[in-house]
């Protein structure tokens, strides 16, 4: 059908204009007022600090990247031998150039994403103090706005990029069509998982050891307040919000909807497979289905953005919701006409007489709809007006131990409405899938599969303005640190410190929604992986792989490894917070003690050094933990083969999605716990607020400080680390097939 | 053969022997000294507590079992019908009843062993503190004799238990023999599990919430010392030391070796088949195999008790060491004779050429090794002498936060060493079992299992030795805390204190112990639950389960919910412990505040109302724990499947057991890095030792108080929902199959 092949141009259209969108939002926002000398004095350290960082960070990851493709290059080149070859004629050298193109260009594009949305990030920080000095609505729009630009260069590049090679390989490499291109790109999912795990540990390790230790000396051994700027650490400190934040988390997402995509056009060829038979009109339209969704989502998401907007007494998170609805109810419109338009089955219909792009559109509602749940559930986890944050802070009366006991079971508590949402979303866009009655001439269904990736496919629709409301978070933590070290009035500091606390919901949001699509995805790439092993199979004449065998003994061990190496690597990532820390408040206390002009504000601290030391000892700190989450896999993978490493596959990325929902949501309760206290909302036996400066306040402080590399370090990598397992057990299948 | 009939004899003679020989050592240690008027008054305070917990816990175990009891002949009774059962003629009524009666056999030996170990457990902390005042090695032989009546009687129930109710089914029941009476027994380890369950729960939740409880009102709030006659939760405190370690770590024990008996006994059934159809001497004696196993490890601990001895000025752990290697060393001996005499496999040799017996051995020698290297990987991460202790020693100079921080980087890399080794074990196992090359005529290796399951048996040896050892714990605890109480004499105290830290490692150790025996365990229950269905399938004409396909939509939720449950469960047993410590706190408050005279000692605290308000919070909060432990399997299994629920027992087993580990080997080094700290060991930087009432000391006490509830109720608890899991498919697998 002409209408079928005329919305795949949806695609670059849609990318190129949220590019060009982007640009737009990136102009508006730097043309704007900057506010005081003293402001743009501290925004402009901030960013040199920044720009230092990532300058560093990115050339580390570059160099790595680098080793990391002429290493894949040269295992696919001696593994993927003509027997086992996705597509035989081009065995060897031709296949393993591919793949390393791949991985580069993969890496590239989220290198590329990460550090422009990072320059824009610092750049709205002080617009965002100086606009708060006027107002809140035009406050949030420019936080939005520069969280915007992240948000759109990363969805934008991650389509443009997996199209483009997609294309380009489907196009101009002799013997590839649509049915063999989409194994032969797996490669640039696993570039961006590899930058993305380097860029979120990194980020991450760097962002709160700067923290937790300018924490540590600042307020509990000298006593001077948050974000005092005779702390050396401080400008490192709101550094690291960006760096973590937006640099590391707009990797993790430019991640999952590269890999995701990927492998919901691998199984897209199954499906492609039964349209062809069947004489089905354009039958690449199942494999194109994924990126035309995601082109929908981005112009949802422009149009959304506008919506963004409210009076000034308004509660700034409502101003965010309503564009979040706006850019849901748009996808859901969007994902209608996709499913009409591109699932188009003949004369065959599904179940009860009903058409099959009827189910797959359920399936994809159903995955807006588990984003939707996510972010309410993480609301309720993390936020101070439910059960969870007050029942931590009652507990921070009777101390530290009773408030992290409690925090703890919280965390741990969180995983059951996490597991049992994830497992209804998977049921249903399964069952769903089912119901469209996709099935191969050999009896084999496809459908209940593709049902979950169009449902994952619905979910990442709105990751773009999901992101952007990320970045508003570290953009207004920074414009709150700005106003207060620059002292700017009392008015808009209120403003900044608004704008903060709905931040922190929102990143909190985001972490919920990176893992709800993590785990949806997981079974997808499960299959893809599946896939490409019998793909592989089938060439060599093998014995497909038609089951991971859990009773299996090689595949148990496998499974016990997968999910030890969970816990294992977020040992390192906490320890590696720990260590960085320990060099951070070395260098502060000998800046005190030399420095002695620091105390009563004559002489200005060393900043600079401080950065210099975090950036130096994060990325040390990244290379251990990182080498360990490669390694496992390809280790075992190759001691047990490719059945295990499948069983490592699937119950390592479940346990570490509960670890992280553990992570991130106690961290998040620990940190909302303390800021309950310190509004007042704790009350003693007399009815008073117990505030500030309490025994109880000081013990949620040391449950906020604990739940800090949990929720920004351990947590997020492991979002990474999950989706890296998928990544290199798919690029490297051959490998691990006896 | 004739020699391998006679070795059955050794179960029941073993098994008496070992009573007999507890009665012996109860006498020994009754008969001593019970040192002053002012000890024996403490004593019998602990002891009327103690009492008064376990009957009113026993008490309702003993409902809840019943109730149990009913539900499962019921389900049993309605779901096993002709085509499903084990034994055809026996469906309905007949198997019902043998499952039900078979429940409470297994509740009722567990539940014996409990309270007569607690009996003499409670009776040997007052002589143990007596003798501390004359000697050393009396002190340790008392503590260690009391120990080992609980010992010995925990496996010898377990072991007269099973081999008796399996040779009555056996023997008495028509239609019944040794190949199919393994299969009517499971109900025995079921109803082992579910008063393992609660006892487990409740014991621990009673004696962290009792020592959380008087910690914080005692030393944090009112700043009186631990174990101060002053505090009225002080009985309490000693009593949970005995019904959460002693009694609690009975059951646990008990479950495992009884659960774990049968399962091998299950896959000896494929063994016997072969043998049987080859013809090989004394088919039987494959099914008889662990029963006798066990029963020389119960001989080798009655041997090794009597080399608990040493000089005055020896380190008292390698007294217990001492027994400890002899127990092992004659275990290998038995294990020697056992393999050898029963598992004749005719003319029929193994790989190249050597006998099966002897890959059997070395198989049986594995698990033995096991044990012994995690008793070390135990030691290693919690005892003070090494780096991790030392490491969360050093973390708490900057304060609490970094204290708990560490501690949890430390108890979450303690699961790779384990894992790791657990790995090693089974793959070893599994590898020389298929050396044996036991195949069935249909091409089936049921070697390899059977391995597994040999090693299981060879770890099992020692169980007996390493409760002794377990239980020395809370009876040296208990003895120090009778010397403070009673102001014994500073030689005692020292005494004391010394079995004290020992006793925190033979804890730490037992928890090691049964986390490796559950794991080498969980597969051998795998495969009995496999084996189980795959028995109803054929009687019925179904499908038969060859794998449990992780890559199956269902069983994937499943096994995520498996591993979600472990989280879940852990959240509701450690809020149970703050809940509780909270009613105690109230109590001790109320007696402070009025009765005045308590303070200088003019007025007697009422220290049984205490014990009675956590005896019933603590009966309280186990309920619910429990019923979500019960329930979340027969729901999985009702509503996926009986594929699914086999997802849910695997995956979930490794979650169970990983955290599991994180929770024991996190809060030992924590209370270990407290008491690092307390020695001195932590120095400042002048080299002077930083001990108690510094900043660091506070911190490590935070620490120590988190680590409570995680290492002594959630993480044990742990253990016994592992093997609950296993015990409950294997008993409702009719009721999950479609």
């Amino acid at each position: 059908m002409v209408l079928a092949s005329a919305l795949q141009w949806i695609i670059p259209i849609a990318g190129l204009t949220a590019v060009i969108f982007a640009g737009y939002l990136a102009r508006d926002v730097l043309r704007r007022d900057t506010g005081t000398d003293a402001m743009r004095d501290v925004a402009s350290t901030i960013y040199e600090g920044a720009v230092a960082f990532i300058r560093r960070q990115y050339t580390t990851i570059a160099i790595l990247a680098l080793a990391g493709a002429v290493v894949i290059g040269g295992v696919i080149y001696l593994v993927e031998t003509r027997d086992v070859a996705d597509v035989p004629d081009l065995a060897g050298a031709p296949i393993a150039i591919m793949t390393a193109v791949a991985f580069l260009v993969g890496a590239a594009c989220s290198m590329a994403s990460g550090i422009i949305g990072m320059y824009i990030s610092v750049k709205s920080n002080v617009r965002t103090a100086a606009a708060a000095r006027r107002s809140l609505v035009e406050a949030v729009q420019v936080a939005m706005r520069g969280g915007a630009v992240s948000g759109f260069l990363v969805v934008a590049l991650s389509l443009l990029g997996v199209w483009g090679i997609f294309t380009a390989y489907s196009t101009f490499i002799g013997g590839v069509g649509v049915r063999e291109a989409p194994f032969l790109i797996v490669g640039f999912g696993f570039g961006a998982s590899f930058v993305a795990l380097f860029a979120q540990l990194g980020g991450g390790i760097y962002t709160k050891a700067a923290d937790v230790g300018s924490d540590l000396v600042g307020k509990v051994e000298v006593g001077i307040p948050e974000d005092d700027p005779r702390n050396a650490a401080v400008i490192a400190d709101l550094v690291g919000d960006n760096v973590g934040d937006c640099a590391g988390r707009g990797a993790d997402l430019f991640e999952s909807t590269a890999a995701e995509n990927i492998g919901a056009m691998i199984l897209g060829v199954g499906a492609f497979l039964i349209a062809q038979a069947a004489g089905w009109p354009n039958p690449e339209a199942w494999i194109f289905f994924p990126l035309v969704v995601r082109g929908f989502g981005l112009l949802a998401t422009i149009v959304a953005i506008f919506f963004v907007r409210g009076r000034e007494d308004e509660d700034p998170m409502n101003m965010l919701n309503r564009g979040y609805w706006v850019t849901t109810l748009l996808s859901v419109v969007g994902l209608l006409i996709t499913t009409n338009v591109m699932m188009n089955t003949g004369t065959v219909v599904g179940a009860n007489g009903i058409p099959a792009w009827i189910w797959f559109f359920l399936a994809g509602v159903v995955g807006l709809a588990t984003s939707v749940a996510f972010v309410y559930i993480t609301q309720y986890y993390t936020a101070g007006s439910w059960r969870p944050v007050k029942e931590i802070a009652e507990a921070s009366r009777t101390g530290p131990a009773t408030n992290i006991i409690s925090g703890v079971a919280v965390g741990f508590e969180t995983t059951a409405v996490t597991a049992i949402t994830i497992g209804i979303a998977l049921f249903a866009s399964h069952w769903l899938g089912q119901q469209a009655q996709l099935v191969t001439p050999t009896g084999h269904d496809v459908g209940g599969i593709f049902g979950t990736a169009v449902a994952t496919m619905g979910m990442l629709m709105t990751t773009a303005y999901i992101l952007a409301m990320d970045t508003f978070g570290p953009i207004t933590d920074n414009a709150g640190g700005i106003a207060q070290f620059s002292r700017s009035e009392e008015s808009a500091r209120e403003i900044t410190d608004r704008l903060d606390a709905v931040g922190n919901t929102t990143k909190a949001l985001t972490k919920g929604y990176a893992i709800a699509s993590a785990s949806l995805a997981a079974f997808l790439l499960f299959s893809a992986y599946i896939d490409k092993v019998n793909l592989i199979q089938t060439n060599r004449g093998g014995e497909l792989l038609s089951s991971v065998n859990m009773a299996d003994v090689s595949v148990f061990i496998a499974a016990l490894i997968g999910a030890m190496l969970v816990y294992f690597f977020s040992s390192l990532a906490i320890r590696a917070v720990g260590t960085t820390a320990s060099s951070i408040i070395v260098e502060v206390r000998r800046q005190f003690r030399e420095m002695p002009g620091i105390m009563d504000y004559t002489q200005r601290p060393d900043y600079a050094r401080v950065v210099d030391i975090t950036t130096r000892a994060a990325l040390r700190q990244m290379v251990l933990p990182g080498v360990v989450a490669v390694a496992t896999p390809i280790a075992v993978g190759i001691l047990l083969g490719h059945e295990a490493v499948a069983g490592l596959l699937m119950v390592g990325t479940i346990a570490g999605v509960l670890l992280a929902t553990v992570l991130n949501n106690g961290g998040g309760a620990w940190d909302n716990a303390k800021k309950y206290i310190e509004a007042g909302h704790l009350l003693d036996a007399d009815g008073k607020p117990i505030g500030k400066g309490t025994m109880a306040h000081a013990a949620a402080v040391v449950g906020d400080t604990v739940g800090d590399p949990f929720k920004d370090t351990a947590g997020p990598s492991l979002h990474v680390l999950v989706k890296l397992l998928a990544t290199i057990t798919l690029v490297l299948a051959p490998l691990f097939i006896r």
